[in-house]
């Protein structure tokens, strides 16, 4: 089956996914919910590297947690190359991922890994189709930030093995991990701008979510919990 | 007055500080107890960062932690080139730096800051002193890597601007910055290998020492607080 096509805002655009160009906001906004999500998702990492049980386990998510650092970086970089400045970029989207951070905080270690994993998986998926519709320069360099995905199989091993070393896990983090998609998914569609039909966006915006929340069923299968 | 000169342990070696270089443990022992140092420095900035009080210290924190998770990872890779794996070489350190950690975690935000500030400014420059001590490549590489000491300028700010905005904060920190200084000179007097002759190496080992303390106060210093 073909996965379905949405028209693009630039002329003779190729994409391979279903993309979300019409409802991409101005660079500025893009660029400053995106470094501030990155900034949380870097925050989680470290708690969770600081609260990990062995040093093994602190060493590997070290690792996940410098990409992720470099990231927002990178992202607070081109805010700078946009002409603005990180922190006033940032600002107006403390609260709401404040609010999100703490509601996706996670009860303990395994939680808070299980959040680490899927909700940076989801958003950065979701990021990198609404940055097709940012200005060409910047578009491309905002899809390679996003292309360092590596290390996040380090989290997978990390939480498989907790799973199999305490098999009582599992019911508990797959409840976590459908309960994350809803919270996760605000935060994406918060981002949208939606034109003055409403009900002929949601058309568009709904094949979009379904891929997401396809990706998020396979992030929770490849840590062997049903979705 | 010219600062004193230890006997060097490769001859023909060119010192500008005391050193101690007879005094540095095994490779994988020196790379081990500093990498996990690293991760622990690490650790403090990011939490640092987490609590922040404005998006603006957030960023700039988060600038000193990627580069301070850079120096743990430069760290974890040598002591890969060095045939060991970084967390079995991490981890008969980990009991006592976390105590250090604990010790020196802070009470608030401010406290917090400086500790980050301070003790990576001791830490850093007492690794530096031992290194050459190391056989000569892994000295130049691991010189390499504690070179890069910028961004802590960002830290001198931040704590800055919170005493000009609150003048009573001054005297609980110099009493905090005074406490440190014990706690990280235990950490760092616990890495020294001695020789047989314990007084002859006290005799040694204290101007270094002398020399440490007196950059620690400077460092308060630029802080505008009384060691």
């Amino acid at each position: 089956m073909e996965a379905p096509r949405l028209r693009s805002r630039s002329e003779g655009q190729v994409t391979t996914k279903v993309d979300l160009v019409e409802f991409t906001p101005p660079l500025l906004e893009f660029l400053g919910r995106a470094c501030y999500v990155q900034l949380t998702l870097f925050e989680n990492l470290a708690r969770a590297m600081s609260n990990a049980p062995t040093v093994a386990a602190k060493a590997s998510i070290g690792r996940v947690a410098e990409l992720s650092i470099g990231k927002h970086r990178a992202l607070a970089d081109e805010i700078r190359t946009a002409g603005g400045s990180p922190a006033a970029a940032m600002e107006p989207f403390t609260g709401s991922i404040d609010e999100f951070e703490r509601t996706v905080h996670g009860g303990d270690w395994y939680e808070s890994l299980v959040t680490c994993f899927l909700t940076a998986g989801f958003l950065d998926d979701f990021f990198v189709r609404l940055a097709p519709g940012l200005p060409a320069d910047a578009a491309r360099r905002v899809a390679e930030i996003y292309s360092t995905t590596a290390a996040a199989d380090v989290l997978v091993a990390e939480i498989s093995a907790a799973i199999s070393a305490n098999p009582r896990l599992a019911s508990r983090l797959a409840m976590w991990g459908r309960r994350l998609v809803g919270d996760t998914m605000l935060v994406a569609r918060s981002s949208l701008h939606y034109s003055d039909n409403h009900k002929s966006d949601e058309a568009r915006i709904e094949p979009v979510f379904t891929e997401l929340i396809a990706a998020h069923t396979r992030r929770m299968d490849s840590l062997g919990l049903t979705a």
